[in-house]
């Protein structure tokens, strides 16, 4: 007669899968090329300043990751900036990136810790100067000069440990070192 | 009599009224202060890797500017990086804000000018370690090591201006300047 048995136990905490998380940490340590990860994005000039982006697939864990589903996301310029306002512009969906990012790199490690989460908001800024984009001299750069986010979270931890855990969270974040630090961009033309 | 006339002639080209931006620089060029924006975004964190940001209305022009529409975004991430999937992650949105910025802005320049747009398309791909992320030792950085974009242009020049006008696009887009030269960011934590 044999009495063992195997239980598992598995851990989600904020919505996330922390058992999952931790094999993942074990399997990349043992294998460190199932850490690279490329991401893909298509886009279509539509007409103006409204262009739309898909996106589908992506390269993972060693293998080529299909989705079920193909994301599709419009960008455009309100009708100041000579659009027609179907869609966030180009520096809005940065700002949208970086929150998102932000958030989920500080809600994953919060899990990790075991910290509950019960609310993240964010609100962001950022300010341009849009003599760059219209190449007129005067301005001291293209892009945003400085964002802004202010983060509120609230959770089973003190102000304390929230407000350090969103210092890791920025300082673990893919977009916020993107943005924050630079990035080579490589813009190859390919005829027609 | 007075046989004199007023013709107002307006030009549109590649979807861009070409006159509203010629008369938009003569307006900055006045009064450098109108080309001072300000972009907001608000995000919520909803479950895991799952957050939606919302945009409305901006700064421009000298004045708070609503916005018919507001515009809602979801980010999450894919099963693999335990999300489930709900929208594009952070990442790819970097992708998308980068592709559809370098487009405008040279969609517009050439509009100004007068060269004819017929196609824009481009692929981009950005590569990065997971190990940033996952606040494990061993990746060069937390974001793409690099992006690749791959772009297309058709339309009534030679091949050779179509790739001086990539130069320019890039050399003059927000998104381009914010992700290669970085840009400085404060993230500031308000409680809950």
């Amino acid at each position: 007669m044999n009495n063992s048995q195997t239980i598992e136990s598995r851990t989600t905490l904020n919505g996330v899968d922390v058992t999952a998380l931790g094999e993942a940490c074990k399997a990349i340590d043992q294998d460190p090329a199932l850490a690279t990860f490329i991401f893909r994005s298509k886009n279509q000039w539509l007409d103006g300043g409204h262009n739309r982006s898909t996106i589908e697939g992506y390269y993972g864990v060693g293998l080529d990751q299909p989705r079920k589903a193909t994301f599709v996301m419009d960008a455009d310029e309100p009708e100041i900036l000579l659009g027609c306002d179907r869609g966030a512009n180009p520096v809005e969906y940065v700002l949208h990136a970086l929150a998102a990012c932000v958030t989920t790199t500080m809600v994953y490690h919060a899990a990790a810790r075991g910290m509950r989460v019960d609310r993240v908001e964010s609100r962001l800024e950022g300010d341009l100067d849009l003599r760059g984009l219209l190449a007129m001299p005067g301005a001291k750069r293209n892009g945003y000069e400085k964002i802004v986010m202010k983060m509120k979270v609230d959770g089973d931890g003190t102000p304390e440990e929230w407000a350090e855990m969103v210092k890791f969270g920025q300082a673990h974040s893919p977009v916020f070192d993107i943005v924050s630090n630079g990035t080579e961009i490589d813009v190859q033309f390919e005829g027609a």
